[in-house]
């Protein structure tokens, strides 16, 4: 059976999870921190050399890291990839948005809002410059929702599986999207998707 | 023709001109400075919400943004996609690296170094923690190059393409490429591909 080792307070690692949950397939799910270093051992370098979780074991043992990466191999063939050359691309943009753009300001501004060893980093310059360019990509988001329920246009796709995640915990690290009316129609609109599973959801083992 | 709207100092607006470069394909290249404001009027938003180049425009006037949406766009059925799933999973592994933990560090403090007018942002704090965050992204990038001679195989893909630019480009931003053997020896396998041409090189109109 896939494996996907996560953590599951992590927005990265529950974005493969709720594809699953979403396409009702099959998966285990292995507990694996990224904050007590078990993702810096040589074992789990060897396995994925960006020393980061989510990371898929496939059933062959070859492992794949990158949720972006692991949502496509997992998407293909399922509804939330769409066939047409250009709505795929356009599902594309938003994977690449989320992770350039909106997970280096709103996922950072939470991990060092509500983890304690991130307190150190966590300083004014830090929170200042996240909660900037976090409402920025909300106001990104709200402008695009304008025109299309969802991202890559009228029907889900992976885009909205990588941007939810953060999005709906984004007030835990201080943001508020009371503002951006799109952004939290938008997320009813996932939570309403048949199959939606919470972030603290694992299959059962 | 495909038109590309990029700024030719840019990383990120080089990565779409290198593809068609190596693939041999016509495009056109327009100028559009990311530094003057240009990227922020009401018209240039309404092509691409995200409000940044490269910025693909299609013969049938649609719009596509990200440079790494639109190299797999430009490089569907090309060379530079493995056809094996895996593979190509592997190669948007390197691709979410990249834009997650390699630009935002490297690119940023290259920015932040050669723009004057990024200098206010340019703050002791920010310089040591991309220079940190950027030297990590190296050491990442000479492990994985240990195993291969490309990111995603013996063979150059897309992943290749995306990495190159900034890379190429680190001691701008006072990286010391020295130590990172494995990543000066691809650098070198790049620069060797049939067709390749450098950040400055545009066609012929």
């Amino acid at each position: 059976m896939l494996r996907i080792y996560g953590m599951l307070d992590s927005g990265n690692c529950y974005k493969p999870r709720l594809l699953m949950a979403l396409t009702g397939s099959p998966f285990e799910h292995v507990e694996f921190s990224t904050r007590d270093g078990s993702t810096r051992t040589d074992t789990f370098l060897g396995r994925n050399p960006i020393g980061q979780c989510p990371l898929l074991e496939l059933e062959d043992g070859r492992f794949l890291a990158e949720s972006g990466a692991i949502l496509n191999y997992l998407g293909e063939g399922t509804d939330f990839v769409p066939a047409d050359p250009y709505d795929r691309a356009r599902m594309l943009q938003w994977m690449f948005f989320e992770q350039n753009q909106h997970e280096p300001a709103i996922a950072v501004r939470r991990a060092l809002t509500v983890y304690p060893e991130r307190k150190a980093a966590a300083t004014p310059e830090r929170m200042k410059t996240t909660l900037e360019r976090g409402n920025s990509a909300l106001e990104v988001m709200d402008r695009a929702l304008g025109g299309s329920a969802f991202f890559a246009g009228e029907r889900p796709s992976l885009a909205d599986i990588a941007l939810y995640p953060y999005t709906r915990d984004a007030a835990e690290g201080g943001f508020d999207l009371g503002p951006f009316r799109e952004v939290t129609a938008w997320l009813t609109r996932v939570e309403a998707l048949p199959g939606f599973k919470p972030k603290e959801w694992t299959p059962a083992g």
